[in-house]
């Protein structure tokens, strides 16, 4: 499988917390999809073109398992994965980390289908596939 | 002008409060939506309907005065209040309440201003003013 | 188990769309939270009491399908049901409808696990488990 | 006054935008945070820090002007400006940009005021007010 952990960075605001001084666990997803929107524009492939072309990526499934509380302005470090790409669907993976601290605090994945702007299931075309596959192959040490 | 207090109800969520263990500043402004909504819902103009008959209602320009906390689990009441509406814009005053409490916690105010599906002002239709004027007018004591 | 599924009921605002049209993936776990605290509350253990008294139940793990989209305006109801409970964790099962309609929306589930106030898991005790059981034992049909 | 517009910028996330396609009017208060932040620590004094010192600086007063609308994946450039700063409180201008586009899109200004962790207000050391002004009064062009 593809195995090009991309790292995208984040501080976390007051925003992010809530009264038991941590992050709130809802925000993990908004942190996701700046993760894979990132990858995604590293990728050559900045999600909006892929919108403007007719191509949409609704999360389908999402999921997250907290290890380690997150506090405010610690900078989060998220490294997201492809795990699975066809011309239907896409699954990614995301380990969170605190800069500088080894331990991982949270994991997830998140798996999007393919649709068009009403929301009807569609094929990617196999280049578009190909293309995001050569891109995200190259191993990186992380 | 117009005095009819339109109150609307909402619990304090986890996911309003921030490590300062009280409601983040910004979810008052979301309060604020579902108050101005909710009233015009109960004045016969559901906010979906207006859209639907291609006018809509930006905010352009929000403030807001927090003068008392807001906690966890708390039940906040919005009285909501049409300042002044003509065929170009309308303005709301929002005075924010703990259930079971006389002391004001935060009062604010937005303003609005109708435009088309594309964001461009336009006037809406004197009749849709006078109706809601109308429907808003009665005095209700709170 | 337990199968009192517990009918919660939220208004979709503004402030949960995005641009797609429907509801941002992430608001979902915002209702799963609004969906427990009031199961709790019905069951006669609002979730602010349980802290006051010193057990937290943080989210360790969380899960969302998403199976068709919710709009702007709707009033979705979310059937909360205890999967699991003893004096560690509790797992919750959440199925979401809109109003007048009979096709599931989204489904999913939250795992908590009693914790002190600083974070350090503990054990329940046992009369808690005992009585959260029983009041939320009795079947309900929906 | 002091006049050193610090420069923050965010990237706008599907979670920012709303159905009208634009960024929901609560996020910017969001930015505002992030962008006072971010010019706190660039002068020296990270806001965790303050709090760690027993001072803490509640927004009490909160306005937004929206004047032209914000999409999708743009890039927001926020201008943040010291207005007013004492020992009791400290107000806050930002004018908000995208980049690469002259034209202001937003404008608007908190009200800060020291108080304690309890939420009472105190007044500041003299001294941090004397090193705030200091750093943040080099004048640089934007």
């Amino acid at each position: 499988m593809l195995r090009n952990p991309f790292e995208y960075s984040a501080r976390v605001r007051y925003a992010d917390t809530d009264q038991m001084g941590v992050v709130y666990h809802a925000r993990y997803l908004e942190w996701f999809e700046s993760a894979r929107t990132e990858m995604l524009r590293y990728a050559g492939f900045p999600y909006r073109n892929l919108e403007e072309q007719g191509f949409f990526l609704p999360v389908i499934e999402a999921h997250c398992r907290y290890r380690l509380p997150v506090h405010y302005d610690e900078v989060v470090n998220i490294r997201t994965q492809m795990e699975e790409i066809n011309r239907l669907k896409i699954r990614l993976k995301y380990r969170l980390f605190i800069e500088g601290h080894p331990a991982l605090r949270a994991e997830g994945w998140t798996l999007h289908c393919f649709t068009d702007k009403g929301g009807k299931p569609v094929r990617a075309p196999q280049e578009l596939i190909d293309v995001l596959k050569a891109r995200l192959s190259e191993q990186i040490d992380l």
